[in-house]
């Protein structure tokens, strides 16, 4: 069975702004679709914010294996419900990869705990991402570096917590660094932040990109069974303790009452 | 100057059920204030969830240096305004210290970005706290382990991000592990998350566990200047960019907007 | 083609001791090998102190994809020059897996970087391996924990580096506990320590530990090229900069020079 | 009581190399120790490879809180006695900050248990190090960023551990980025690897480099008591066991036998 892909785009400036959608006629989602077509083992849906709970309903997230996140103008858009359902099933298993602009989206900041802020400059400057950890699935077939040569910049401080593992680390043409590929953990959920991806400049258009993108809809694939019950706090009864202990002391809850939330 | 802490606390089932009451006659607060008092480094502040804005308001939480959290029941009754504010002055650099059933807080699920989870049982068994990291700051004068005789047993998996440190880890009566002691960082803020504390038994009253407190303030105390700009992302102007450059191609932004969040 | 596994066993307490020969007549080695011999996608080579370079030739290890060790006894008869092999195959991207007290290998020692030290406890008490991270390949299938009904005791303090990820911490009948399953990154290779496994024992012969050490086997396997070069410090040229720059100020090198080590 | 710190530095190329005196006629040691002068809580020894054991002899090493290593071109001439002892007494508490080449020093290779290599360009560019961790006690006082007019440029792969934590990042003018400042612990000690500091440039002169030097020295003291039992693993007797347990099953070791090592 190939690995479930959705991806979701904001899909504002494709349709209003006339750079952008020169370079994405059809929206973001559907080049960054095209880049995964070349893969036999994956199956791509797309959704975008306008439609019915933004194409992210409970039926469509329960079959996502892998999703993909691009957004800018319209982080607070996105319906607080849906954001919940979505860092459930990211606990439950599904990856996430959360490119460019996705660093302010309510769902990375949901699951980073921290402002996930930065510094920024629309230049059109070269960027280089160079490889920190070559013998990464994400970075097999890239090279030691990936050369952007228009780019937005984004630099450092990141306010995100330390990485799992730092994937890439860009150089930027106007002086800055960046930390351009991290990956994190979260329940069962394998997380993937990529820099690249201004709107204005054709990025996902790039092979290396889209090799990254491939390689890291694999990474963040976790075959194990969805764990549904990864936000139950469940009691553990007196009698099935793996010891044999007996109630000592006052208690609050009654046998088989549920703990407080 | 002091270390400023500022104890939160519940404070429901002390005034509620006669068996807490007997054991925290004052509420949990004072005794971990009791706990803090030999501490000439440090002054103390109490704050509970009946108080105007929950004992929070800015201007409290602008005078704290580390916050303490002790809550269980009424997680939900915390304004989600209070639960903002507080992770902003985390990311700022506050330390927050999160005792026992803190686990399921807002403001803990907030700043871990996971469900926080875990298994319970109420048996009053006994529970020792090993102590992984001996050479820790927090871990400073509690020898080997720390033994409490009746406790409420907490089993894993537990449900947060990979620690930065795991200071200490739990062993129970009735078969269970627990990682009990962990350390984290979101933004400027050092956090700390303290598994022992369950209501119906004097664990504040031990004397290893107030000695565990009062280091934890010690630790998660972050001496440099409030970063009171870290949720911001600056955009860094073109004729500003440390090395010289001119723009190219097109932009989304014209000089001087501000970006989308 | 099968991931190349080689067994390393140290193998004299089989051969000295009634006992632990009881239990495994052929060597430990050869209970491993049985363990995975229900993986298809395996295939095994046994190498053993006593041969000649320990049966870890560089064309051996240069034909094994990922290495289990045992060792306990004879430590210090491991040569050397065969440490330092084994070390630079494993920053290639060779995978490792040491086993029980081969926490005191020299390889061991050498990828951590320190003393690997804990506390021991021989009596044959229970232990439970309890799953903290049940999403993680190496955990599939063994359920929330492995019972072993005679173990000996393995304590923390364990002085090792923080992991990258713990995935089994145990209880001890005798009250104390062990991180049991953690994993790291050394170069491009992946290391997994695994507690369990004393020789007067059969654990090996337990089905959930067996189905560890598959699962650990496919997971250590990194299928990316073996990075040669990746102990190697090249100089880049002034002339290859990714950037156009000219030499300033004064030179310790001259060009072409090899650095220093 | 102050911090003790001991200087080491290899000595060798400001004794033979007429650039590299010019800049630092007393040896590097001497600027690095001018640059602690100015901290009162600071005493300063200094120690260079010509000396007897290197000038660091155990009760050296036993009165050092914290040891900087400078070290390039003769890295294979420290005695492996000298390196173990150094290793003890950072696992015991002895804070370690590495210099520059010292990337290929014996001590940090055995800490590290990786390979340490980089890619390197002697051509006196610019380099600017990016405070990656505003909020780290190594960054005080040193801004957004530490601009060095010429350096040596260290480029990625880095072949490190992930490190605990991520300080500066580096952007070389001709094109590469470096992590130029990572902290690690290995056992009680805390190590902090800081590039800059290339022989034939001035930069231990540089006031922010100065005050990283500083920072450093007081991050890295651990004031627990040295923990000289460090690399030791007790038997742990079954009479003694926190919970009352007999021995069961068959035994390698009698009584009171010390483990193998």
């Amino acid at each position: 069975m190939p690995i479930r892909v959705t991806i979701w785009n904001e899909f504002i400036h494709e349709r209003e702004n006339d750079a952008v959608r020169a370079i994405y006629p059809d929206g973001i989602h559907a080049a960054i679709a095209a880049a995964l077509a070349s893969a036999d083992d994956v199956a791509v849906w797309c959704a975008t914010l306008g439609e019915t709970e933004h194409g992210l309903a409970a039926e469509r997230l329960a079959a996502t294996d892998v999703l993909i996140w691009w957004g800018h103008r319209a982080h607070a858009q996105v319906a607080d419900a849906v954001v919940g359902r979505v860092a459930q099933r990211v606990w439950e298993g599904m990856g996430l990869i959360v490119l460019h602009s996705g660093h302010f989206s309510k769902i990375f900041k949901r699951l980073m705990g921290t402002p996930c802020a930065l510094r920024w400059r629309e230049a059109g400057e070269r960027e280089r991402l160079w490889t920190i950890n070559p013998s990464h699935p994400i970075t097999q077939g890239v090279g030691a570096a990936i050369e952007l040569p228009n780019s937005e910049m984004y630099g450092e401080p990141f306010l995100v917590p330390e990485p799992l593992e730092t994937v890439f680390v860009s150089w930027f043409e106007g002086g800055e660094v960046f930390r351009s590929g991290l990956t994190y953990r979260r329940g069962a959920g394998h997380i993937f932040y990529f820099a690249p991806g201004h709107e204005t400049y054709p990025i996902y258009h790039h092979p290396a990109v889209q090799t990254v993108l491939r390689n890291a809809v694999r990474w963040a694939y976790n075959p194990a069974p969805a764990w549904t019950a990864v936000s139950l706090a469940p009691n553990r009864p007196i009698a099935e303790a793996p010891e044999p202990i007996e109630a000592k002391g006052a208690a609050l809850h009654r046998p088989g009452e549920a703990g407080f939330r």
